[in-house]
């Protein structure tokens, strides 16, 4: 029997307390997340980068709230497994529209959400206005009996606003504040010294999420060091692409096909992935 | 000034009749695509098993024609050079269908079409058939005035329905057949063989595309026998899915972010690929 939204949350959430940090190589799009399902990964997070870039937007909320929440909806619809959705600061300046945002994305079929504190400028928002929208994603989230997982991003680190030190006492407050207000997890974007990941988690206790790629520490050195969730943001989409740059200039150097050949997924597999959905939803025209 | 539709339509079927071979490494969604025109390809052809398999569809006509229309006008929208869709059947069983999805096809801005003669139980349609289909794009071209460069496919070699000699007396009969109907371009994915497509050349000249992959004559050898324009299909689209395999394998396995680091384009750059579009776009509320 399919798993409701409420039970998908439930399991996303606990993926967060147990022993192995939990793993999300992000997905762009309903094909990417497939393959990460039938990898046998327990959850699949998206990449806002990558969810705009696909459909000609550049990252930063450049793309509305709508057409967002339409790829969100696509991802969820192709996988099992739970989805976060990366909502970047929620399309929403207010408790009220951040209130509506988590109602919509609750109609996806997502069961998390990644809420980032930057803002377009650069800057961080205030304290109170963050904590004001996560509040508002926790009770929408409770009236539409769906307990998302609230991944709250802080960016301090991100947008280099600080020296070092000062950063991280930023984010303890930021951190502090936003678990205080109903969030599950705390990602820290830029976080990457192991030092400062070990300062950071005994005056904010409760599940840590790290953004990693080519530089960062070790998957089993952040998770020795306290880490619960690793998440790779759009690197993985920006490899795609640079395959198929790969694949196109060696077609015009030297005419052969050897990066396809390298990598390709055969056509039958890929096809494959989606015809268990479409058998399932024979009941509806497409 | 922006070239017009009429335009673009007609340098893309001028890049049909150069001495360099025209080669399309195949997009399925606007960064794939973006990223090909940022490379200097003068032109972008869409995959059908891409569009669709990032929608969740499994190739073959089981996405509808508007989402797929839809996909391609997101890619024409965000490239400036000549697009031309992977329309597999048409989405359309009669002419005036057939009408109907080119007369849409112009509104996404796209300027050239791949037709197929494959139906969904691996049988070909019958010629009449198909050269009622391809007059009827003929005509919704001319009504709308953008001449849309027609690539009539033909799929006897790719279904695999007949021995070689009866495959390529079969695809001549119905190359000719199209071409007389008003394609400007005859495509027979399945033909590898270069003894074959120098057979073919004479018999029914014009421009000839071969979709190209591991285990194809080399672009030289292909542009030495006559053949005007090389495709990849799916190739790149599930090569690009076979690298996040190995980043999300890597990331199990040993922990590190090598294939990231070997192939990601840098964040910054991929995005500025889309502020072009957005500084342009600015009157329009998105």
């Amino acid at each position: 029997m399919p798993q409701s939204n409420k039970q998908k949350a439930e399991i996303f959430r606990e993926l967060h307390h147990r022993r192995e940090v939990l793993l999300l190589p992000n997905a762009w799009d309903a094909a990417s997340a497939r393959l990460l399902e039938t990898l046998g990964f327990p959850a699949v997070a998206t990449t806002s980068a990558g969810c705009a870039n696909v459909l000609g937007y550049s990252d930063g909320q450049r793309i509305t709230r709508d057409e967002m929440l339409e790829a969100v909806r696509r991802i969820a619809q192709a996988v099992n497994v739970p989805v976060t959705a990366d909502m970047e600061a929620g399309y929403a300046s207010t408790a009220e529209e951040m209130y509506a945002t988590a109602q919509a994305l609750v109609q996806t079929g997502a069961v998390g959400l990644n809420l980032e504190d930057g803002t377009h400028d650069e800057q961080l928002t205030t304290i109170e206005r963050q904590v004001e929208k996560i509040s508002a994603i926790r009770q929408a989230a409770t009236d539409l009996e769906v307990p998302l997982v609230i991944n709250a991003r802080t960016d301090a680190y991100w947008l280099n606003l600080y020296p070092p030190a000062e950063a991280l006492v930023e984010t303890i407050r930021r951190a502090n504040a936003y678990r205080e207000a109903g969030a599950d997890c705390i990602f820290i974007p830029g976080l990457r010294n192991l030092g400062d990941i070990e300062a950071f988690l005994p005056v904010s206790p409760g599940p840590l999420n790290i953004l990693c790629g080519p530089g960062s520490p070790s998957v089993k050195e952040l998770q020795n060091a306290g880490v619960r969730r690793i998440s790779l943001g759009s690197g993985p989409f920006r490899a795609a692409l640079g395959v198929l740059r790969e694949i196109a200039q060696e077609l015009c150097e030297s005419g052969t096909y050897e990066v396809i050949q390298r990598y390709g997924i055969p056509y039958k597999e890929v096809n494959e992935w989606f015809e268990r959905n479409e058998d399932s939803n024979s009941g509806k025209s497409h």
